[in-house]
């Protein structure tokens, strides 16, 4: 155990109490009860009864272990350790999932931030610094569209009007969402104050990858994200009877929609750019009616924000050339744009020293996360659980309750070094 | 007039009451109000508040003209001018439409079947056979993925236990849809009682495509129905974070959707083929989600029953080709065929006939329609209007209200002929 204190991470007990592989598996199980669909997958998706009854459990959790919790502007829950104040060491992820998404992805962080939080009270010394838990509302964006909601208003990133009028696809907006949650829509937005007292944000996350499983560690550190980004591409054609409008009189942009869709395969490679099209909406979307319209995402993801402007554009030409023949109408636009994100190096090769003779590689990702949103104004980290399956938002998410303990255990000793022991120089 | 009624087509008015346009066009006025969306565009899907409203009308017209008004045990409406009976002549089409239909698909053939009998009930002599007006149900298909639902069912050509239990992507099933227009689901099936009575049925419908307005005739008759079906294609690959998957690791079945999308039309050609996949559904379609699965709907039709079969065997090729590659499982499953049609050649002669000086051409259709489905039972004929856009089962449908009332003049002569006038040799 990297913390020091006198419990083992394999299971066994003593008389510190229980192990931190059993407190975090006990907490997990808990959360892991919430949104779960028959099939073993997740619908947890923000402002849901499921998010909200995931919410309740994280202020129980506050409640029991005698944390402050508070709900931002954003939505966004805080659990507070030594009340909030300047300076503040803090963890966490969030509790929401896409539809038919796993176990791990989110909760996982929550969920080590509270285990290492107990973990640690039992050391009965007052914290130097502020800590706390959080759970960001919305990350994935997969109701409203717009991921890392509550970390991107609270730093400023989103634009509130535009993000209010939002909806759902089932006219349910953001705004009246919010409303049912007992949330105030007009108070979304820049939180100067909350931010400012962050210094040091950790976020232990499941690995969306088999980098880990494959060089056999059970964790790794965080070194950057790729810049990322969705457009909506809308193709407009002419509806028509499929069995009578002639093929050369045809408008049809569900061709044009295929060869966008083959096309994002064309402009990927598995060392710089991971292009995607996972949802489509066709209208009128029925068996004997050439299409109207087709609208489709294209999620791009790429090594640099070089490589990603020239990737979009190369995908750009394909589509317009492809719709050329079917001059169906084509209109593209950017839903969201990340730029790369490095993490903290000084706080990376701490943490990294934390784990003593235990091997921690670096990684990247593709993937966006509430680390990275906050990387610009204070430190941040990110450590990786290894995933058996390297699958993600999928419920073959798979990470061991022992190499879970295993990142607590590190999120823990961090916690220890940076808010409870006495500082150490470069930290 | 063929009818040698004393009104004219033109819109002219005598002693004899309003002329057949403007019968025809009040009456399609009014049904033309039921079921239009702001766009213009129509949705009267069947057992809709709409479809309620439509069927509503049809009955109001049967009793304003003293017509016997029944529905089947199939959910067609019948108005009965001299009461059921042997050899009747029928005329009609359906009431229902897809969603953002337009305006004549269907309503045309009911409106044009009350304008005719309203116009030779003026003749004060009793018709020699059973005359009926009837109003399909679902024939479009477009809520339960059934077409020429109440016509197939009345024929003995759909198994009622498979239908009863569709449901309509809503968790709506036909028998619970059924239940709330107060019919009985247990009922539905063969109505060999009712099919033995049909003698001769006329459908007049618009023209589903750009024959007509290219050689500038108002009417059509149809020569055949090319044989056509309907296949499901279900792709199941594995979910996955569109972020962190590698390229190489995916099994995404949207590739191999598009594959299948692009595909149709690599099969298609204007004379032998249409291919048209208008309907998929992607789960989870998350824009950040590697799809788990994607259905597509291939619509095919072709001049003959040989050639259907080598197109979609040529397709399923190149759909397992690209799915190789992907390891995504693939399952066809035909969800309806239909032989090609070959509608009555006498009963046509003698309609062109009654059509004296006006040149009435001869078309095929890659539609299916109820009269097709009929075909196989009794004399059937089709009158198609031209239609100026050539579009179909969206608000651009385009016919004239003079080049309806030159249908309905022909189907009124028709029925004179046939069920009013002594019996002609070989008619």
């Amino acid at each position: 155990m990297v913390t020091g204190l006198t419990t083992s991470g394999t299971g066994s007990h003593s008389h510190g109490g229980p192990s931190l592989e059993t407190r975090f598996g006990s907490l997990f199980a808990e959360l892991a009860e919430i949104g779960r669909r028959p099939d073993g997958s997740y619908d947890r998706k923000a402002w849901t009864p499921e998010d909200a009854s995931a919410r309740q459990w994280f202020q129980s959790q506050a409640s029991r272990l005698g944390l402050a919790c508070e709900v931002d502007r954003n939505g966004n829950l805080w659990a507070w350790w030594g009340g909030p104040g300047a300076k503040a060491v803090v963890t966490g992820s969030h509790l929401d999932t896409v539809v038919g998404g796993g176990a791990f992805d989110g909760a996982v962080g929550v969920v080590a931030g509270f285990a290492a939080l107990e973990h640690l009270m039992r050391l009965n010394r007052p914290p130097r610094r502020p800590i706390a838990v959080v759970a960001f509302a919305d990350e994935e964006g997969a109701r409203f569209g717009v991921p890392t909601f509550g970390s991107r208003l609270m730093m400023g990133q989103l634009e509130p009007a535009a993000v209010r009028r939002r909806d759902d696809g089932h006219s349910t907006t953001v705004e009246e969402a919010l409303r049912a949650a007992s949330l105030d829509p007009d108070a979304l937005g820049a939180d100067e104050a909350r931010v400012n007292r962050i210094d040091t944000f950790i976020e232990v996350h499941i690995e969306q990858g088999t980098d880990l499983a494959h060089a056999d560690y059970p964790i790794g550190l965080a070194e950057s994200v790729w810049p990322h980004g969705r457009w909506r591409l809308s193709l407009a054609g002419s509806p028509n009877h499929a069995g009578t409008a002639r093929m050369r009189d045809r408008h049809d942009p569900m061709l044009v929609a295929a060869s966008g869709i083959l096309g994002a395969r064309q402009i990927a490679s598995d060392d710089a750019v991971f292009a995607t099209v996972g949802k489509v909406a066709i209208k009128p979307n029925s068996a004997n009616s050439i299409a109207e319209s087709v609208d489709l995402w294209l999620d791009l993801r790429a090594s640099s924000d070089v490589i990603l402007d020239a990737a979009l554009e190369e995908w750009m030409a394909a589509v317009r050339k492809a719709a050329q023949p079917h001059t169906v109408d084509l209109n593209l636009t950017c839903e969201s744009r990340s730029l790369g994100v490095g993490f903290d190096r000084g706080l990376r090769e701490a943490i990294r020293e934390l784990a003593g003779h235990r091997p921690v590689p670096t990684l990247s990702t593709a993937a966006g996360h509430d680390a990275a949103v906050l990387a610009s104004s204070c430190r941040t980290a990110m450590i990786f659980v290894r995933n058996h399956t390297g699958i993600n938002h999928a419920r073959a998410e798979a990470a061991t309750l022992e190499d879970c303990a295993v990142a607590t255990d590190l999120l823990a000793a961090a916690f220890l070094r940076l808010a409870i022991d006495e500082p150490a120089e470069g930290v």
